[in-house]
């Protein structure tokens, strides 16, 4: 039993999907949530600014006493999950692992589809580990640089996404893939359309379950479960602007957990 | 007569097009241009972060002895030109009232457009600014937030931006509008798709020239002009990815005066 707060970090609200998850199947956890919505999207950035950044964001959460920090943000997971390791007192959880294990099960053709911020795909981070754990796996990768700043606009349903979302996957069509891996915590929000452009047949695997099942796991074997009635959650921001409230809201179909506090980082 | 460099700052890449209008018409000064590529886009941002980010670029510049400053960015002018002038001890000049003094000439309709970023829009700085001149004139705003993604992507001539312009500016049909102001040093790169959907009858005005004529009145009349032959130019930028080489090189038609170096804020 330990009843300090998990600590969850992204670059902006994206991990909000993740949060969700975890707070569905952890209710009872605190939980603080560090989106650092003054510099987002990391995801277009080179990897020594999101080192920098990233270490910030786990130092602000070190400092808040969190037993344990999910790193919610594939940019981050891919480019620096190691160093993040290295400056932390407590256990980090990244999500590109888990999504991993899970995607590897029970496939067929043998051919994985991912697709992510441009840092992400250059950092090849999924391809490695995946073919680590079999190197009959073929791993077919895309960025896809627009849907953060469409999700984050509230394009979620619209003609445009649309034809950027065709126009990005059309290197999976006829490619009999089994999965098609959403390396970015924002595109759950357009998982929908990605299942229509790619077809029914090609199942879509995200972060949120497989991180939240892979941070069950670490809490129960360290020892680190609680059970606060009620469960205390923070959610801190960078910069919040009307559109960061709205946005929260959306990722939370309304039922936003807590509300929205300001820090600074630097 | 002074031969220190003039020096030019934006959120990222979107000044270039102020700078190349500057290094056109004054070929001979020596140029100190800064873009915070590791935080672009401010547009998006608060009040507050973009005054801090904003500050830290021109205490840059002013620790680099420049004679003057162009913040070559509609979104920091519009937020906090008066803060920067405050803090820097030589002239500062902003893109958004040389643009108005252009817009304001020749009216008929008296109706005049604004597209910007959201901060620079829910600033109305350019309302305020044209009402000051003469308050008869009615401004049309709408912010645009999606258009610097989409041209930094290079889908400046794509089906998708098409979509995205005609939504955003559906408001300016038949508003019998004098004029509309390109409130964002990055749209002047998809001025023809702007001007085919508002049609051929409306001016379209960007910052470039009129912020370089106004650059080049106040070096005049504070005797600050110079002519290096040759001159020098430092492009620095706070990240630099192979991405923003490339866009770099599609702001100046693949004529690029310098090269890109990088440097840390913080």
């Amino acid at each position: 039993m330990n009843d300090q707060a998990i600590g969850i970090c992204d670059s902006g609200i994206g991990g909000l999907t993740v949060a969700k998850e975890i707070i569905k199947q952890l209710p009872n956890e605190n939980i603080i949530y560090l989106g650092d919505t003054a510099r987002v999207p990391y995801g277009v950035r080179d990897k020594e600014t999101i080192t920098k950044f990233a270490k910030e964001l786990v130092n602000f959460l070190v400092e808040k006493n969190v037993k344990l920090i999910v790193v919610a943000c594939n940019t981050i997971s891919a480019t620096c999950l190691t160093e993040l390791e290295k400056i932390s007192p407590v256990p980090v959880i990244g999500v590109i692992q888990p999504t991993v294990d899970e995607v590897v099960l029970n496939l067929k053709s043998k051919i994985i589809g991912v697709i992510g911020t441009r840092a992400t795909i250059n950092s090849q981070s999924y391809e490695n580990k995946i073919k680590k754990t079999n190197p009959t796996i073929n791993v077919v990768s895309q960025a896809c640089p627009l849907f953060v700043p469409l999700i984050e606009e509230g394009f979620t349903d619209h003609p445009a996404t649309k034809i950027i979302v065709k126009e990005y996957l059309k290197d999976f069509e006829n490619k009999n893939l089994d999965a098609l891996i959403l390396g970015c915590t924002h595109y759950p929000m357009i998982k929908n359309m990605i299942q229509e452009v790619v077809g029914n047949t090609i199942k879509i695997v995200d972060s949120a379950k497989p991180t939240t099942l892979q941070l069950i796991k670490v809490l129960k074997s360290n020892n680190l479960l609680c059970n606060n009635s009620p469960p205390t959650r923070h959610f801190f921001f960078t910069d919040i602007t009307p559109q960061t409230e709205k946005t929260v809201k959306v990722f939370f179909d309304g039922n936003f957990p807590g509300k929205l506090e300001k820090i600074n980082l630097t």
